[in-house]
């Protein structure tokens, strides 16, 4: 096996598969990089053995400035072969696999000689034969996640949470993730509807890592699922991820379908009161921040409060207060976090009692995404 | 004590103290930063007793939004205090100190009461009152630090060798830093003779902390030094360091005088060869490069080698080699410290044989600065 290619080229589908990478393994080899060379192309494998990345650099781009002289295949150290690339003197290297997987790594007038692995010892990627394949608009599908994932439990002592839940048949597309102390639940309708309908949940990690692969000039990622992996095609990029095995909760009944107080705020207002509230009850054992309604005098107050270092109170202005007075604790962390989802936008925050979970929605298309908290005990 | 003050200008006097205010220390007030409040002018204080920084923000400078009220003093806790203004929703605060030291922050809608310290508590910073005051060209002094610290022991084992030895005299300044496996010294000539002469230590890290305080737009800082404190004036902020009790070694007779090969190279391209090496050896148990000098045939070869992970080799192109043939080994990172601060200058290495300390200095002005590193045995 003998090629020359970019040092560009080659480092971004090093950092491609790098992603998938970790150095805690108990499989050694996974801590290899797999490369082969065939004479129209490069593939590149990384594997954790939860999340799969295959990346394809071809020679008939001539971006790429690829050469491949003889096929073959090697597995390399992953982070000490791409810091090795990274620092090469030239645009352009070469590798050459010589006896033993002893690999020739060469640069203008540095040359780098590492030992290899078979590449036959690398563990076979899951197949993934499915007739359809779902297409999702980039952004919309990045935000899905990012809108979704906050939720994610990480408690590995019910699995199952630490996934999100997707939906999927005809046009409609509903994620949803909880850890059994709030809930996030996002519904998107596609442009065409699929054929068949898909129930699976995708751990979060996963879905996190796929995030950050996706580009901001790639429109589209088309995903295919089987019975436990999920399979994201992002250009030349092939992204795996097991799925996680179990039923997940029915979250719908969670969801009230009714509200006795509501207050409108603009979500980053809300959010900077919440910051400022938080940096007391961090102080503090327990973790609470208060809020007071009284739809009569219009005011809602968020109060917080450590012992040993002081308190602070906040006069809030909502754009509207309607409903029952009310006064109902919560940890702030998830209230900032289900306020950051929401970006630019006005919001509804809805409360049934101070037990009871309460829930923010956009105010328009509020059906589309909602996030629920459940709220603290503090009498 | 109450007082009003634009938030821009308190947060930058805030995070300047906070460089000197430690969460680790014994002495518990001095995790809060002290605040006196003048009719012209506010005064904050962070200190860890090794290092103090004292700024003043005053009331006739218009930018400072500044408007004191009723003068007085408090301590407040430092980090959280900090966190605080720096979420507060409106461009002013005000913070007005109660009764039991009870402090309250108001910004627009928001309301932080804290609990404050009573400032006569608070340890009195070093007296320093000298009649000389030596000026140093800001981007100068900064240079000699940046040059120097990294040659200063981390080691508590012989703690005169964790600060820069300054010796000034006349128009000269001279500073020098071992670790008793490397040293640099830096010599400048100042523009104008200073009365005196001065000998000190001053500890590596306080002259880290120095370095970064000081802007691109600040000219010149001006430094006092009494027995045991160095003060420097920087705008309207002073700050004190301790200086370190001892005699500084004779580093004078460790600098070689002559030399039997000498290699001229960019130091840029030496420091990226290195960088390769270490790559490799960093890999290793005992982290050696290896560097081969052939004056007839005008070569020099870097080699680095890890058992485990393989090897690498590259044939430098010098600007010019001369001298006995060679053969050494050394701290790949030490060279690497010492070729970043040479900065893209080329210079002359400077060797007597395989067991002698040998010298990197530019090959301009060649007397002003000299890095020397100790090889490693390794026959």
């Amino acid at each position: 096996m003998k090629f020359t290619i970019g040092r560009t080229a080659f480092t971004k589908a090093l950092n491609t598969v790098s992603r998938a990478i970790s150095t805690k393994t108990t499989i050694p080899i996974l801590t290899g990089l797999k490369l082969v060379a065939s004479q129209s192309a490069i593939v590149l494998t990384g594997s954790d053995a939860d999340i799969s990345i295959e990346t394809t650099i071809k020679a008939d781009n001539p971006d790429n400035l690829l050469a491949v002289e003889s096929e073959g295949a090697i597995v390399l150290p992953a982070r000490f072969f791409t810091d090795i690339v990274k620092k090469l003197p030239q645009d352009t290297i070469t590798l050459e696999v010589g006896e033993n997987f002893q690999t020739m790594i060469t640069s203008g007038q540095s040359s780098f000689t590492i030992n290899g692995l078979d590449a036959n010892n690398y563990p076979h990627l899951p197949e993934i034969q499915t007739n359809t394949s779902i297409p999702l608009a980039s952004d919309l599908f990045k935000q899905i996640i990012s809108q979704t994932v906050v939720a994610v439990s990480n408690q590995e002592s019910r699995p199952i949470l630490t996934g999100v839940h997707f939906v999927i048949s005809e046009n409609h597309v509903m994620a949803v993730a909880t850890d059994s102390h709030r809930l996030s639940q996002r519904k998107v309708t596609l442009e065409k509807s699929i054929e068949g309908s898909y129930d699976f949940v995708i751990p979060g990690k996963s879905l996190t890592e796929l995030s950050r692969m996706i580009d901001d000039d790639q429109e589209e990622v088309s995903l295919s699922v089987t019975e436990n992996q999920a399979l994201f095609v992002i250009g030349d990029t092939l992204f795996y991820s097991r799925l996680l095995e179990g039923n997940y909760p029915d979250t719908g009944r969670l969801i009230p379908d009714s509200h006795d107080t509501r207050v409108s705020f603009d979500a980053p207002d809300l959010l900077a009161a919440i910051e400022r509230a938080s940096l007391l009850s961090h102080e503090s054992r327990n973790n609470v921040v208060k809020i007071t309604i009284d739809p009569d005098k219009k005011t809602v107050t968020i109060y917080g409060n450590s012992p040993d270092v002081g308190n602070v109170e906040e006069d809030m202005e909502p754009n509207q207060v309607e409903g029952n007075q009310l006064e109902i604790s919560f940890n702030p962390d998830y209230m900032k976090d289900a306020l950051r989802s929401f970006g630019q936008s006005t919001i509804n925050v809805d409360f049934t009692s101070a037990l009871r979970p309460f829930t923010l929605t956009p105010t328009e298309d509020s059906d589309r995404f909602i996030q629920l908290i459940t709220p603290i005990r503090t009498f």
